[in-house]
């Protein structure tokens, strides 16, 4: 097994203990498996929650900090985190002005953050959730009922995390976020399946030569399987999934502004990432659309997979305004 | 063949492109094969150059910008960039003050940096040369005489970069490279082997459940290979040869601080790195060594290789500082 790791069953609690070691501004509480901020909650600020299963790192406990979230829940790998854990973390951050959300569309993630909205409302905690669905690949999979969540939560993350550092109210977070999620589109593509620290091989059997287009972020099956195509290729039929749906659903249309996020699900080198950013950037020009801000690297990972996932979000000024606005986080950081 | 390419004959070229499109705040000259920033270079500033075979992104061209780099020459895939190559980076960002160039300690890396400032001499250009060699597994390898150049790179572009800023002349920044270079120490180990563009396949045959000790970050054999250790066991194993060298040379002691730099070498999910770190952690603690400084992600990878590089640099007020200052490139980015 390629894995650095002392046993499979303490793998998440030794990954958690050593973010904490490597990031004194983040609080790891062990017991409650929930990662917070060190600085305590500015009073009157809404509170930003997020979470999912495990192994897909950066997200969501890199993404805890000024300007993003203010807690996130890790699940076990590729399993929902608990309502329990989920209730923890939206009391932790809870100051008064409510807390917001922030659920991939799941279906153990959003029955279980669902039921925690509903114990923290009867603790007297108003919730409000951004439930994150941009995945075009598939209506329904393996777990999901409707399209999955992927790469948008980091924008929806960056953004709806932006708006809270200020004076906004929960329905306005929440509001943002909804409005990013419907404004973006992701499609992914792998070349090898991933591996658990579980199970110590991969968890699906894709042959050499092969790709899986419109796969899940826990390897779940897309689309169709067929022959590795160019990077110019699998960009091309990313881009007409992502973009047709664009276009009918959010109007996007020649003139737009766009962020783009080249997010690479783990096991694929920078060069490769970077490669595949320069054929989106081409396409996109072609249809006249202009990319406002990118982001490239490994963001939403999928372990130790080797894929792809595009993600374009239609922006507009407020949205690009959010974008730049300063975040300090392990896996973000500018403009502080 | 896992990669996203056109073709492994454009591979460099495209991913250049890439790289270009996503930032503007840098200049990818594809014809000289050289990325500069796109502001021009401050007069009176110490220009600071790097390049290498490409494969180890976001090493060389993701670290050039304010506080860091001022040109990377990118050769091809684990090939030293050429004499001409990195003679034109070198006359690029030359404005009187003189230039120091960051040279791992490769054969090729070598021989060619030496070409480029004898060329750049005669042209009227000083250059200082810093060369890296952190690398304690192996004294000689398959391509290097003496120590391999690995993880200190970063730390070596990062705070001689700093001070390049400031108002010091070539040999204060050189001298500070080699300051950096002297005090770190790095040791890698590899659970796969990785897969070039142009050979579609592994470049090394690593059975399944075994490690390769002191590996290179081109896949060069390190010390030997053996069943693959707990993540616990292959730091101890690390970390007793960089710190028992340190002890010696560098006059590491308890009481002493460090910056310490985990190094996904691409194929490692940040989770596993965030393990190791940890164990590192706890390690120098025991040793009653302090880490004032730790970055924990892929710096200086080797493509697609599963494997970790741990780097340690005794540090002082100094060197923390010039760490701490602001860097704003594609790789690194803080305090702006």
């Amino acid at each position: 097994m390629h894995k650095f790791l002392n046993s499979a069953d303490t793998f998440l609690t030794d990954s958690l203990a050593g973010l904490a070691a490597a990031h004194p501004e983040l609080i790891v509480d062990q017991e409650q498996r929930i990662i917070t901020r060190s600085a305590p909650p500015r009073p009157g600020k809404v509170g930003l929650v997020s979470g999912g299963g495990s192994g897909h790192e950066p997200l969501h406990g890199g993404f805890v900090g000024f300007g993003m979230l203010d807690a996130a829940c890790p699940g076990e790998i590729f399993t929902s985190p608990v309502p329990d854990q989920i209730l923890a973390a939206t009391s932790a951050v809870h100051t008064g002005a409510g807390v917001v959300h922030v659920v991939k569309n799941y279906t153990g993630d959003v029955l279980n953050f669902q039921l925690a909205a509903e114990l923290a409302d009867e603790a007297g905690i108003a919730v409000e959730t951004v439930l994150v669905n941009d995945d075009v690949a598939v209506e329904d999979s393996t777990w999901t009922a409707g399209r999955r969540g992927t790469g948008a939560t980091v924008l929806v993350e960056k953004m709806a995390g932006a708006l809270a550092e200020r004076e906004a109210d929960a329905a306005q977070v929440a509001g943002l976020g909804r409005r990013v999620n419907a404004a973006s589109r992701s499609f992914a593509v792998a070349l090898t399946a991933c591996t658990t620290p579980e199970a110590g091989k991969p968890g699906f059997d894709l042959p050499e030569g092969q790709m899986e287009v419109g796969v899940g972020i826990h390897g779940e099956p897309g689309r169709r399987r067929e022959p590795t195509g160019s990077a110019r290729e699998i960009v091309a039929l990313s881009l007409d999934a992502i973009l047709g749906d664009l276009e009918g659903a959010a109007g996007l249309s020649r003139g737009d502004q766009t962020i783009v996020l080249v997010n690479g699900l783990g096991g694929t080198p920078l060069g490769e990432l970077y490669l595949v950013y320069g054929e989106v950037a081409a396409v996109l020009r072609g249809r006249g659309l202009s990319i406002a801000r990118n982001l490239v690297g490994n963001y939403v990972t999928s372990l130790d997979m080797a894929g792809v996932c595009i993600t374009v979000c239609r922006a507009d000024g407020e949205l690009i305004e959010l974008w730049d606005a300063p975040v300090n986080t392990p896996a973000l950081r500018w403009g502080v």
